[in-house]
């Protein structure tokens, strides 16, 4: 089955660019989190979403939760971990499957942490950013997560199942919290495998594949290494894509340099807004809808 | 007294800008009408504008009422005619009056209706855009009004106040209504100057002063000539202005070809959409907050 349009993030720009495909009655795909944004629930208050004045970040997600609901869009909970252009369609791989759609939206949000010097390089060689997608491949080995989210938490103690043992390294927001995480993973005996560290990643390294994280403190070594963060910078995530810095290069159409591909919201520069990226989303849905219906003709 | 920030137009991107200057503590002027858009306050359900699903249209323009009142942000109802770029600061006639901003936000919106042959070249010079700032021009003298929406009929109204005669020529979605409208005028005695005209507008002529509007019937004398529409081209309200067909050219932050204006909203380019717009005119404001704390520095 090939959808019209894979939809990448449950931010406002993925919700809001879902919305406008759905009413154009496409067949859409939305990839995300059915409580939809972390961050919006957890912004205090948001004071310029027009509409909706002074509204706590969580009342925005549920009314959009409502507008959702109320147009039968699901939300498929797969994370994403690489997108193909293929030319005539993409090729979205997403928790261990394979999607195809005619065109892609990837709202996916931004990054504001710093990527690792030797991440990039050993992406895909021992580096990832999907325990659902390659923890299979750590069955009963070692593995580092480089933790940058409350998300990765769960992703430490899923790849606890798996492995032999686990490294444990919070970093940006979560730099320095090993304690109060420590007590979060001693509630279950599982997490014994756990093991928490409190160090700054400074470079990943290796042979042929990564098997080394350096911090501030010494050396870990490790099969494999998982960096998990809110956002993956888009061009990780779909060869190819031109970018400018964290961003991807988009016209005010929501247009990028491949064909089909549309990028919205914070992944498409600033301002990191609500309303902006809603706005966005709905431009990249009417662009994605005009190149289906002329592919068709 | 010189504002922050003037921005022009109450449609989803002018209030958005306003609300966001706003809470960025910028001293703004917002020109516009009080019941904000008369296109939204009409529009039958709006169905994708993410948080407010299946909204009427004067619903949604409520909503943004009470988001704008909370705010304690005031619509200043004057009809810019024209805005002067000056360098370190902008020049507004609205209404007669004058008033002056560090930055300028356009969100004026579009107009669908092309432009009649010699109007542009005779702008200013027997063709008008605003009764109320050329109104007083023609005491005693006789007016045409090529009315292409309903307030256009008040403007005529206003004019057969002050004029000896009045040439009511309605157009666009108006145009075959002269009927319909005859009842309309018949209401008031004061009105007993205007004259309906079922014809369809196809040039404007004179010497140095326009004085002559050419129809698909005949001809037509007039000492002016107002041309009312919901949108006047961007370029026409700020002379030097960079455009692209009807709209301005604008790049990703909403910067124009002049320092210091932005333009959003529908003047800004497709889609014409509410959820668009209100995200353009976030944009907008907060590039001219940038703009006016670069100025300070």
């Amino acid at each position: 089955m090939r959808y019209d349009i894979a939809i990448i993030g449950t931010g406002p720009a993925g919700v809001s660019a879902a919305i406008t495909a759905k009413i154009r009655n496409k067949n859409i795909i939305l990839f995300g989190s059915k409580a939809l944004s972390d961050k919006m629930i957890k912004a205090h208050r948001i004071l310029n979403y027009p509409g909706l004045p002074d509204i706590p970040g969580d009342e925005l997600a549920e009314h959009m939760r409502e507008h959702l609901k109320s147009l039968d869009i699901e939300v498929t909970e797969k994370q994403v971990s690489m997108v193909y252009a293929m030319g005539s369609y993409f090729g979205i791989q997403a928790g261990g499957e394979m999607f195809e759609a005619s065109s892609c939206i990837l709202a996916g949000g931004v990054s504001m942490d710093t990527t690792i010097p030797g991440e990039d390089n050993y992406l895909g060689r021992g580096v990832s950013y999907c325990t659902t997608c390659d923890g299979q491949f750590y069955k009963d080995k070692s593995a580092i997560v480089v933790g940058y989210n409350e998300e990765s938490i769960a992703d430490a103690e899923f790849l606890s199942e798996l492995c032999s043992k686990v490294y444990f390294i919070p970093s940006g927001k979560l730099y320095g919290k090993a304690e109060m995480l420590k007590g979060l993973f001693a509630e279950s005996n599982e997490n014994a495998n756990i093991v928490l560290i409190n160090e700054k990643p400074l470079e990943i390294s290796g042979g042929l594949k990564a098997d080394t994280l350096k911090t501030d403190c010494g050396e870990h070594k490790a099969d494999g290494i998982f960096v998990i963060r809110d956002a993956v910078a888009p061009d990780k995530l779909i060869p190819g894509l031109k970018t400018d810095g964290r961003h991807a290069v988009v016209d005010l159409q929501m247009k990028t340099n491949i064909e089909g591909l549309f990028v919205c919201g914070d992944a498409a520069g600033e301002p990191y807004q609500y309303i902006k990226a809603a706005g966005q989303g709905n431009t990249a849905a009417i662009s994605a809808v005009r190149y289906i219906d002329s592919m068709q003709h």
